[in-house]
């Protein structure tokens, strides 16, 4: 899998009226489209839509993880403080470990845009070799995070084993330590 | 009670010297003052002085939240690293959940004034349908605190159930996605 | 111990390739310079190079405090999120409490240079009368960090009941607020 350098991106939506089929998903396909923009090397996408639970929510990441081999998981919606908002305790829940930057700088790329991106709980993890961050749920805030942050997560994708990920440097210049540059 | 619009705010001093009443209590006062300026719904308050011990402080916020009904509550005071500063553990201990963005921010907006804003524990957090935020003990401190941060609180109280409130703009210019709007 | 005002800091390398003696450790000096550069009172350090094995390196911090009586300890190595890293894991395992403003603004601090700082899970905390904390494995980003952040340090201890630890005010501008400075 990681031989051949293909990256499998897990994309979450979270959000009860989208999987009541009330409302039409805008998010993931947002981050499909950011996706579609950034990635230069092979990559291929599995979407989830499931309603605010939080056992149903941590089922689908474990399942994206440890049976689809997904390397990222970009999850999208519940990352609020209204009580229905529980991706993160969810993504907590399935994780490894947390990385304390992705949540700090997500809420810090927000809050140029709205002074309400303080409320965002949203955090990133790690399970086994896949990095899962949550964004939140307008697409607009999905893209001004996802410019601005991507460029490290290549590399994160490395250090945890997964496969090399490339992008186009005119949409996202990602950053790995000269150590780390395959050429 | 969130028909009417009236916001009970629940104001608690964490202070050994302020509750022995060796020391005037200038912290709660302060942020009576910053209320008096910046919001322009129904609003109460409730006053509190504690001394700096972890039980005292939780029971306190116990009784704001659950028979007291405040929709919102400014703690002051505990929040350093010295032994005996113990708001942000009491806090911590009664939320059902914790927003990481406020501590972040109110380092941030610390930071632009002392450099020893790092040392601060400060959090935020949820109780039921009450927002529960700790401030510093320096009056000073805790109005650079409010100027920048109270915009996101009204929104945030909206989404956890608790009454509209609403700010004179030329104090407080607080903020609401155009769907949560009144008018 | 305080009454001398001598001021004991550790520094703990954590690194499979400096312990094993494939590398020279080129981290912990960096520290040391650091503290050349920066100190005006009395200051002495022990240094330690471990692996990285969570129970080696909480095992030599609790000694370097319990037993070594050391007021400050700085890690560095061990902060990413490859599985080898577990510094902040071994750090949070000794510690009372946990200073969350150090992580963030380290951080931030690093991101100005490199945006995979965002990778970085350093943290800092108070065992005792000690602070901790976590610094990165390069020497580079170790003094970018120091130089920023260590004005804060001299206060924090006073705080926690350490020596009064002073600076040469053209490269560390030490903050104290009025009340705690000593003339």
């Amino acid at each position: 899998m990681e031989g051949d350098g293909l990256c499998r991106f897990g994309i979450l939506t979270a959000s009860d009226r989208a999987s009541s089929g009330d409302y039409e998903d805008l998010s993931g396909p947002a981050i499909e489209e950011f996706l579609e923009d950034a990635i230069s090397s092979l990559w291929e996408t599995v979407r989830i839509i499931v309603p605010d639970e939080k056992t149903q929510i941590e089922n689908e990441l474990r399942d994206l993880v440890d049976n689809k081999k997904c390397s990222v998981i970009l999850t999208t919606g519940g990352t609020g403080p209204a009580p229905r908002d529980v991706s993160p305790e969810a993504t907590e829940a399935i994780c490894d470990r947390i990385l304390p930057g992705f949540g700090e700088q997500m809420r810090n790329i927000s809050l140029k845009y709205v002074p309400t991106a303080i409320l965002s709980r949203q955090i990133a993890g790690i399970r086994g070799e896949c990095l899962i961050i949550n964004l939140p749920g307008s697409p607009r805030s999905i893209r001004e995070i996802l410019d601005e942050l991507f460029s490290a997560v290549p590399y994160c994708v490395d250090l945890i084993g997964g496969p090399y990920i490339t992008t186009h440097p005119e949409v996202i210049n990602s950053f790995r330590p000269a150590h780390a540059r395959r050429e």
